[in-house]
């Protein structure tokens, strides 16, 4: 992964940035030791680590205005950072950076249920959203599957799904308004809680601007009034192209599960030696789970089984209790780490047309082929989001460097057949350099030129989201 | 309403403009006769009128391509109109600017029922979006009261909403990609028959955009299943505020109806007298509809009647056949007809916490006595977007300035309770003078140096969203 050069006048100025910075923070905000900087080197896309020049630790919207102001003044390129989870490194650092991290803003700020909207900072982790409000039968319904630790923060940056987003919409579909601090400091408002406002629709503009717009520090988020219950049904097929095919027709019967998940044959075999989720051994796996009042429930599910039945499945097993639906899920939730325990691997983001998912999986498995290597196939086939996981030996020379060749190769394949490059992890730095594959360079011209209006001087998230020699006369 | 000047140097090259298009365009596509450009001068909202210097109506992305880059060339502003339907005079002509029409641009260009998306071009109207698929069983979502006449062009210009939106969302989440004519004649793809692609979300930013970022030609737009059925219940209380909680308690138990939509007595007596709807003479109606199989509309009707009994209402009725549905909707969609039998009348489009409408209908009933102006309440309660009409005597000197007065002090209260000035009509010029009460200088500013980027002459549908003395350095 190439990075550009750090500017070697941030990098001597250093000791009079961190001075700064120190007189406008609070004391232990700012981080300048070289191993706490470990911390901050990679997120969840480790294979790239990078320490920065320093990170701050501000815990308000005021100090992030004044890191800002500061960093803007000096010229010195701002990484902001939510919980670190990220997984195409949006928040990677570059060693003349500034890491902002947000997850001291982790407050609750307003909760008003007869609008059903909460207003938390951005630090927050989605899953303590729900946390703060689930006593009162609300929830916050984007959940990926980092949502234990992913901020909200990193949501609105990447736009975030998982897997109960085939119902309940993506991030922004899911928030109503933020309070961020643009590249020169000054506190903005976008949206609030009220349905679109009129003028540009910037808030849809942020969502997933992937920290190139502005730093966002707190949000106004939909909460939901949560289903009386939900259950699971899951159903084996001895071949992909059958699943996807059911997948297809409960679609088309006008059926809107909460979520509909994949596995492969490679991902089954590793989530049973792992957790034993008790699947069958067959060749696709769907998990399909409705939500609603017991009596929606049994509705929904007697039709989406009566279509699986139809595709003559190998297995259909509804859950007959909460221990049988979190045993179902198990399996699919420790999909990741089940394979992180047969080899290091990289996990894709592509999005394809639903229709395509026959020809695509057959496509990866010739690809993976070609290469030499593993690929499982894990993901949300409601919406075509998939999650190609690249097995790779991160010790073994040039393995690397093959995954990332073959994983760009799979992405061009999601774009060729009417796709793109990322669902849900965001472009960051894994898939900059690919962007040219999904866009012309008039189309990259017309976004950065939008940044330009945000961010004049180029200093937010430096290095991500569009090829570096595209952008390289604007960065600093 | 004032409008800016035209400019003299377009109007006295007018001859050369108009021959230039007739080069560049098919016979009969240019239209400079006085007599039918009166077909132009005006949108829905026809207290304005204007017509343009010459109207053109291209057949293909190719001709509007040719025309943008000839107006582009000439430096004349371009007023881009779909059928004409918008209540904000969002296609209001000035004089000095070419009007171009979109609605010969109306055929079909791809039906995909595995991908759930339909492709057509923008002129296309609303309802023929469904008309292409409904044999098939699917339909297109948002469903605006003008969905007969409207194009989807200008449902994307405004990101126009519906009864229905409260489940299914308004335009721009069932946008999934358009063709776009740039200023200067560019043709451009944004998005497509996919999950949101990396990069700068210019879809959503282009949805709801007006015409101020260029001419929308063709549309990708999600199609869904239609629900095997669907049941209203209308429900009548004595009280407005009783009504407004029970919306609430609805929402809050985690139901979502189709719609829920809320008329006052004025609307409800006018209503009747129209189309003797029989509906009860009461304070506050609810009409709330549910979709889906047999069995999913009594589990979720059940639960909504319990909650409304619980909230003494004065009648509730569940319809109990197809022409029974259709009479109970029948009196909502021919409100704004049966207001337009007791005088003029002025819509607004003003959208609000749900929780404040019994405080917000309050003070508009007490703002119209200030006013002396009747104003009736026809709105989408459940996602809080409200439809005052205001009603006046247009042949009574003074009535309609009083009235625009009234409007203005109605949406300045919309956004002191934390809602904003348009749910789904637009800004238009009718409410472009009063963005400062929603949007401060900076915010302003950064919204039309995002025009600047797509429109750097400003030409594109002038006069339009920025107040005047804002936007004026801009404006060629």
């Amino acid at each position: 992964m190439q990075m550009p050069e750090p500017r070697a006048d941030i990098l001597t100025g250093r000791a009079r940035i961190v001075e700064r910075l120190r007189a406008a923070l609070p004391p232990g905000a700012v981080i300048d030791d070289a191993i706490e900087l470990k911390v901050y080197e990679c997120d969840g896309l480790a294979a790239y680590r990078c320490p920065p020049m320093c990170a701050v630790l501000p815990g308000s919207t005021a100090e992030v205005s004044a890191v800002m102001r500061i960093c803007n003044e000096e010229g010195v390129p701002v990484v902001p950072r939510g919980s670190g989870t990220s997984l195409s490194g949006g928040a990677l650092p570059t060693a003349d950076s500034v890491l902002l991290g947000v997850a001291r803003l982790n407050g609750v700020l307003e909760v008003d249920y007869d609008n059903r909207f909460i207003r938390v900072e951005a630090g927050r982790t989605n899953l303590s959203v729900t946390g703060a409000v689930e006593q009162d039968g609300f929830f916050y319904a984007p959940d990926p599957s980092s949502q234990l630790a992913c901020a909200i923060a990193g949501n609105i940056a990447m736009n975030s799904g998982g897997a109960h987003c085939l119902k309940y919409g993506v991030t922004t579909n899911n928030l109503l308004g933020v309070t961020m601090v643009m590249a020169d400091g000054e506190v903005v408002e976008i949206g609030g809680a009220h349905l679109d406002a009129g003028g540009l629709d910037l808030l849809g503009l942020v969502c997933g601007s992937e920290g190139q717009l502005g730093v966002v520090t707190e949000a106004t988020l939909r909460i939901l009034a949560k289903p009386e219950g939900a259950r699971p049904v899951l159903v084996g097929f001895d071949s992909s192209e059958v699943a996807g095919q059911c997948v297809s027709d409960i679609i088309k019967a006008g059926i809107v599960p909460v979520a509909i998940e994949f596995m492969d044959r490679l991902t089954i075999r590793a989530a049973e030696a792992h957790v034993a989720a008790g699947y069958p051994d067959c060749e696709a796996l769907l998990i399909i789970e409705v939500e609603g009042s017991a009596g929606e429930i049994d509705d929904q599910l007697g039709r989406i089984i009566a279509i699986a039945k139809a595709h003559d499945p190998v297995e259909i097993r509804e859950s007959g209790s909460a221990a049988e639906s979190e045993r179902i899920w198990k399996g699919r939730k420790t999909a990741f780490g089940a394979m992180g325990q047969i080899n290091d691997y990289m996990c894709l983001d592509g999005t394809i047309p639903v229709s395509e998912l026959p020809f695509v999986l057959r496509r990866i498995g010739e690809l993976g082929a070609e290469y030499g290597l593993d690929v499982g196939n894990v993901f949300h086939a409601g919406d075509g989001n998939m999650h190609p996981l690249i097995l790779y030996d991160a010790n073994k020379p040039g393995d690397l460097e093959k995954a990332e060749a073959l994983g760009a190769d799979i992405l061009r394949l999601c774009v060729e057949v009417g796709g793109c490059l990322t669902g849900e992890h965001g472009v960051g730095v894994e898939k900059r350099e690919i962007m040219t594959a999904q866009y012309g360079a008039d189309d990259l011209e017309i976004q950065m030129q939008v940044k330009d209006v945000f961010d004049p001087q180029w200093i937010l998230n430096p290095a991500k989201v569009f090829p570096l020699e595209v952008s390289a006369g604007r960065r600093s």
